[in-house]
Formats: structure tokens, sequence, C-alpha cells
């Protein structure tokens, strides 16, 4: 059949979708959600069917990716007609049927989804049957493998390569930034990719760009590694896993996260590291709520590294209440300079130090907290890290009180005299997120008081900073229905927590950063 | 935030979506799935986010359904703010983890699904958790009791209400053109709502359109019963359960099927039935393969109409085979007509007697197959089938010669001398199919040998009907591949059924038909 192309000014964001007016799919013999064969001159695509009952016959809309892959415009003539639906969604039905996939099947699967072969409601029922029935070890490393094949790799051509990675979900957690630069100082190599905050106030990624550039291409960044050991970018500018975000699409949604190991497997792998530490914070508004989770999450990530020939270990680390005393990127940007200027809090130092120590260990030192320690005392990771700066671009001589959070603050004031008992850190990021955070670099949070600390009746806990006054105003309203830090005596003397008339659904919000 | 409008020329089909900026969306502090309630003078939609890399800041491009609800054009200011995620995701994800869902949750879903707040996405894995984990009998009872609050109900003000339903999936079953006649010959009520073939060739409403129109508004309907006792329309008109078209849309490209029951009961409940016959044909490639699942799905049937008051029994029938020997709209029209003329092949009139029959002891009459037998043979039930016909808006004085049907015909040859030993039903659908049914009301298959026959080599088995002769030449070509009749000697003499060397995807067509 001929139709003549109407280009949609819009995109799908994953899969490559049609649409077609009703009498011309009755001609054709198709449904809605069916795969059709797009044809125009030697180019092809096999493109899911939306129906229109809106449009006039003989002609095909076009969705924004589609019109680009076919190369087509307004009015070409094309030529469409109906096609298999593809073999994955065989496979996906015996995952929904609990049936176990094998590699083979994860590889089509998994291709079918970077082809963009697969719509949303086929994605989101694999990534649901998934997380229902389970992924067992072998379906982990498939998954791993086939993530790791359809993005590109980086060979540094050296070892061993480090890294750091953190599960995430502490607001506040600025560890890498000085990670990073103690390991380079003690001369070991660790190209850190990260990734921008989706639903935190700052990712390592948002918090680096307030240092310097970090949408840095593929081999500008083997350059930086090979000439000083290190680097801090955007991993989303090197397409290290494009099926990982075409997940994440479905998974953000359903609030559910069941390729967090392959996720994260495939992205070090695929940067070819050899020694991983993995941070796993655990505490009640944490990703990761006890430490038997945490334990049995650490054991996966172990024996799945072993299958790839890379060396893990995890850290399982305190997760209650944020990393230092600041949250958003500038902010934060802040703590970590000064942390590598050795002034930093205790409990940031004793993170990073621990996790780099655990690292140095793996590739042979001893006393690896003390040596970390002793490389930010001496000024070495300091000097690393204006390295780094220099060479994505940024000012290498930056200083602590060169980093400017936002002009408006408001200073939210405790309830009572008392202590501040504990952190509800969800509630934090709404007022950080509110405030502007991660988008506007000088807006976030920075606390006067952690957990175990007095404060005062109408004195200041925290401060709200932000950009705009508009932002100010939102931050400020939310704190109304939200209480961020619980203040009272001392930890269980208050025993009421919350009271339930109705059946309510409780609020769970979800931590997606990997 | 203040956006102008642009009115995208498509619609979702389902979820009320729009479009927005990157900038603009960092801004709000939303991503992509995120929620947002836009507002235009008093109107108002919480509406699901989309992002576009490609539009310009400033513009919130809307899908047709939004535009439509809102009532804005091209260049229309609208406000949009953050909304909350529905409860309903809540509900949705305690499923995907394995709870039972009160009746009260599975409501505010099954409100979400209608008020179209839900997005394919959230739908899909709801769908899917209920295949994987099951559905209870109190989940399907609060399923079928929310879909029938959300759609309309006829109540035809006496009682009893007869009706009768196939679960479908064998080609060819014209029966309700003839159970329907003989109920209400017999001094009953029966309105029937019935289907257009979604993966069928034909569904009841194609067929009776072939003699009437079946696109009847309520009003009418509810005119029509009174005076003759029965219908046969289109349900798709009177809006009796749009929560279960929504579910459609997902359940079909998955091939998944978790509502079946709440889908059937809540539309026979809608239309005041208290008396129901339930039809589960069985055989390899009908929707239900053995005997086992078809008693489990009858009891539950029977169990679920217990819990509305609705009288309920089933008939598990022989679905090896297509019913009579006519698929397609215009040729099954015909040859319900000849089985009411008394001419009918024995099978079929086996089929629809027992149901009359079954329907007819329910209200309380003695031998009701013989019963249902008589009012064919003395003319009763023609009679009436010409009062639905005309009642409708159809030629009432319609002859089985009239109903012609397409022009372009095609004899499939016998491969060898032999019996006619089994039908592959799913390949007879493909061929049908590619031959214009059911959009070309004329296009069909004549079957001229059915199981146990004796065909001959090179004489035709069946016979292809197409309105346009490109659809012959697919139907044609589709044979090539498929293989609707299997010819041998003697059923189990030939041993080997299919050699595999490789790993396939073995081929599963889904049923939907309802």
């Amino acid at each position: 059949m001929q139709l003549k192309a109407d280009v949609l000014s819009i995109e799908a964001g994953g899969p490559l979708i049609v649409v077609m007016n009703k009498e011309d799919a009755g001609d054709l013999g198709v449904i809605s959600s069916d795969r059709i064969f797009v044809r125009y001159g030697d180019k092809h695509a096999i493109c899911i069917l939306n129906i229109s009952t809106e449009d006039s016959p003989g002609i095909l809309g076009i969705y924004g990716e589609v019109a680009q892959k076919l190369d087509v415009k307004d009015g070409t003539i094309v030529e469409v007609e109906p096609a298999r639906r593809p073999e994955s969604m065989d496979y996906i039905r015996e995952k929904i049927n609990g049936q176990r996939l094998s590699p083979w099947k994860i590889q089509r699967i998994v291709g079918d989804v970077v082809e963009r072969h697969l719509s949303d409601i086929e994605l989101a029922a694999f990534v649901t049957a998934l997380h229902v029935n389970g992924v067992s070890m072998e379906e982990t490393e498939a998954l791993s493998r086939t993530m790791i094949w359809s993005g590109k790799q980086i060979d540094f051509g050296r070892s061993p390569i480090l890294d750091k990675h953190s599960i995430g979900g502490v607001p506040g957690d600025k560890t890498t930034l000085i990670v990073t630069p103690i390991i380079a100082s003690a001369g070991y190599s660790i190209p850190k990719s990260s990734s921008r905050a989706i639903t935190s106030p700052a990712g390592t990624a948002d918090r680096m760009e307030a240092l310097a550039p970090v949408d840095i291409p593929f081999n500008k960044i083997k350059k930086i590694v090979n000439e000083i050991g290190a680097c801090i970018v955007w991993g989303g500018s090197i397409d290290l896993a494009p099926a990982d975000d075409l997940f994440i699409r479905v998974e953000y949604p359903l609030s559910i996260d069941p390729l967090l190991l392959p996720s994260i497997l495939s992205k070090k792998k695929a940067m070819g590291s050899t020694h991983v530490v993995i941070d796993i914070p655990v505490g009640v508004s944490a990703k990761i709520k006890t430490l038997n989770e945490a334990e049995q999450l650490a054991s996966d990530f172990i024996e799945l590294g072993g299958r790839f020939d890379m060396n893990i270990e995890c850290a399982i680390t305190e997760g209650s209440q944020p990393i230092g005393y600041n949250i958003g990127p500038i902010l934060e940007a802040r703590e970590a300079l000064e942390t590598l200027y050795g002034k930093g809090p205790h409990e940031l130092v004793d993170k990073a130090t621990n996790l780099a120590g655990i690292l140095l260990e793996m590739v042979g030192n001893k006393n690896g907290k003390q040596m970390a320690m002793d490389l930010i005392n001496d000024g070495k990771a300091l000097e690393k890290m204006r390295q780094i700066i220099d060479a994505q671009g940024g000012d290498a001589s930056v200083k602590p009180d060169d980093l400017v959070p936002g002009e408006y603050t408001y200073d939210v004031p405790a309830p009572r005299d008392g202590r501040a008992l504990w952190f509800n850190n969800r509630d934090l990021v709404k007022v950080a997120r509110a405030a502007g955070t991660p988008n506007d670099k000088g807006s976030g949070l920075q606390l006067f008081a952690k957990t175990g600390d007095k404060v005062f009746e109408g004195k200041p806990m925290f401060r709200i900073y932000a950009e705009k006054e508009g932002k100010l105003e939102n931050a400020i309203k939310q704190l109304k229905t939200l209480r961020p830090i619980e203040v009272g005596e001392k930890v269980g003397e208050d025993m009421m927590k919350k009271r339930i008339g109705k059946p309510t659904a409780p609020s769970r919000e979800f931590i997606l950063e990997r």
C-alpha cells in the first residue's frame, strides 16, 4: 500500500511509531500495535502502528525518529506492508509466564530494545515480568553482556583500571569528587563516567559541572586519562549503554529497578574497569533499607563481577542522613573542594577515605584508608583535582569561595528546642528540587545540624538557596506539608509515629539514580 | 509556568499526553512520564508528560484528546504545574509486588484507567502483574463491579433477560445469529450486544451487519427489545464497558488476557442479563486448549455470576475446526440464514440448539434442545429473525441467495488423495484475513471438506472469496507457508509432526475476541 508521509513534529522518545487512518489499517489488515514495514527508496524501518480516527485516508503520520531514519519529508510517498511481530515478543512472553531466558533470547530482546522495535507497552511488560518473576544470575550476566555489546567501549590500553560507583539514594553524596583525585594521585587510572540527576538534587556529573565541563568527547577522555590518570565526565556523552536509557524510560514511571545490576556492571565494563568498589548506602529513606538487602546485593555484584573478570568489593555505608552539610551542584562542589583542602566534615572524609582505601588495598596496597588520608593531607589529591579540572576545560585555580550559591535564601527555623533526631531524605530532596536543583546549579540546601545535634526554637536548622525568587517561594511552600528533619528530645522517646484513620497510599518515592 | 499550546494532529488512543521542551521541564522540575496539571480558563486536565528535544522552549505540544478536553487551539496560553502521580500507581505497584488488591484500590485503578490518567507503560505493568501474579475471585468481582460502574447500563424493566456469549476463538461461529431468534421466538427477551472482529475473520456484529445495521443508539435498542424481545447490535455503539477497550489496547500487543472474566461479566450485567449461557470452545488451536482449563474457567464464570445474582451455565463445545462451512461476514450470514430455513449443517444446528436449549431449560422449560429444534423447524425462529432485521433497519425479506460473496475466487486443491485429518484454525484465519475479512464483507472462505471427509488430489478442498483481485492474490500467496488443512490417510498414522534443528520461536498467535 502506498501512503503519503505526514511528518509529525514530535518524537516518541523510544519506539518507532507511525500513525495510520482506521480505514487504511483495515484495508492492510492490521490493527493498533501491529508492526508495519515502511519503505522509502532503499531505506526501511519496522514501525509500531498507532491508529488515528481523525486523519484522512492515504496519509501515514510519521514520528520524528522515523522520518529521520527513512529520510522522508512531508508529502513523500512511502510503501507500507504488514510486518511480523518481532520474535523477541515471544521471549518476553516466556518471561511473563515465569520461564528463565537463555542468553540467546536475552540478546534478541535487548537487540530489539536498542533498535527501538518494541513499544512502551511491550517494554513495560518485560521490565514488570523481570521484577515480578526475578532475574537469575545467568540472566543478569546475559543482560549485562548484551548491554555491553550494544554500546561503545573504551580501551585505555593499560591495567589496572579502577572505578568507584554508588548505587545512590543519599542526598549530598559528593564522595566521587574526592575519591577520584585520591586514587589518581596515587598513580592509578580511574576514568570516572557519571550520571546527571534524574530524581535527586544533583548527580556527580552535575556537581563536577560546577567546576569544569563534563560533556567530553570519547577520544578526549582517552587522552585525558592517559595523561593524568583520571577524569570525571558525564556518561551520557559517550553512549556507553544505549539500552539502559531505554529501560530507564519505563522503569522510572513504574518505580521498579530490576536492571540495577546489569546497568551498573555494563557501564563499568564498557570503561574497561578491572577493580571496582561499589558503595551501597543503607537507611530508611535510602534506596536500600536494610543491611540484609544490602548484603544480598553486594554478593550479587561480586559474583557478577567475577563472571566478567572484574574484581568488585562493596562498601555498605551509612545512608540515613545527607553526606556532609551541603546539597545542590555548586554547594556540593564547594564542600568537596574544601574536603580536598583538608577542611571537610568528618563523615565525608571518613566515607571518601574508606572507599578510596578499599580500592587502594584491592590493587595491593596496605593501610589503604591511611594512604588515602595522607594523599589529602599532603595536598596531592587537591593537586590532582586541579589537573582534572584543567584537562576538562575548567578553571584549575578555583577556590571554595569562588563557588557562590544562589542569591535568594531562606533559613528554616527549628520548631522547638531539642535535637535533630532523624532526617527524612526524601522530603529534603523535594525541598531542594523545588528550589531549583539540579537545573539551577546555585540552588540547594545547607544544613546547620545533623543527627544528634542540638537545635533551638526559631533558630535556623538549614538554609535554602535559590537562583530565582519564585523557586525559593516554591521551596518554602513545600515545607508546609513536609518534615525533612524530625526534632525531639531523644531518639525513641516519642512513641507515636503516625495516626491512620482511613486507608491511604503510603508515599513511596522512587530513587532511580544509578 | 505559562506555555503556548501547539495542538498536535494525533491522538494517543488512550492516555492524555502533552509534550514539553527539555529546558521547560527542567525549570518545572519534572521529567518524562511525570504528571502535569494543565489549566485553561476553568478547564483542566492531569496529563502525562513526554519530553521533546526538538521543540523550542515556551511551547506545550498537546495531543488531540487533551486539546478537546481543554478546548484549546494553537497559540492558546495555558498554565502548567507539576501534579502528583495518581494514587492508583501505588496500588498497581502493590499488585506488581504480589499483593492482593482491595475492592477500593481496584476502584481507584479502574477509575484512573477510564479517566485516562495512566500511561501505556503503567497500564501494561498492571495487566502484566495481573497475568503473572494471578487475579483472585475477590479481585475479579471488584474489577467486574468497577467496570460496570464505569459504563452505561440498560434497564429493560423486565425479567428474565437471557443472553448467550462465546469466549471465541473458533472461526465461522455464527451460532449467535441462530440462538438469538430461537430464544426470542419462545417469548423471552435476549438483547444481544456483540463485538466486531479484532483478530478474527468476523465478529457477530460483522456477520449481522451483512443483514442489517448494528450501530443502534441506546434508546432504540430498548424500544426494539421491548417490542420484539431481541436485537443483535454492536456493543461498541452503546459504551457498555469503556474500561475494557482501554485494557484491550495493552492486552492485545502482549497476547495476554487476564481480564477475560470481568470483561465478559461486566458487559452482560450492564445489559441486565439474568440468565446467561457461556460457550467455551475447546481445541488445540482454539483459545482454550484443554478440557481441564475449560472446566476451571466454567467454574469461575459460574461463581462470579453468583456474586452478581446472575445465573450462568457454561457449555464446553468442540472447537477443533470451523463451525459450519463458511467463514467471513456475508458467507456466515448466509449460512446462518440457511440454518434458520432448516437447511443448516448438522454441527451448526447441533451447537445452536444445544446452547438455546440450555437457556430455555435455565428459565424453566423441559427438553430445551428439542424445543429449540422445533422453533427452527416450524419457522418461528426465522420469522423472529426477520423481525429483528426489520427493526434494525435491514431488509426483512432477505433470502440466502441475496447474500452474494466477493466475485474473485480461487479453489484450493488437495495436495494428495486422502482425508482432511485436522484443521489449523489460525492458518485458516490468516488466509481469510489476507483475502479481506472482516473489512471486505464479501471476502472469506468456503470449505468443501471437514475433518474426516475424503479429498482428492487436485480437487478443491476450500474456496477463497475476495472483493478485490489484489487481496485474492495476497491470500493465495499466504498459502505457500501455511497448512490450514492437514491431509493424510488416517489420524495418527503419520508420526513425524515437525523437525527442529535450531532454536525457534514457536508461533503463538493470540485470540483476543471476547
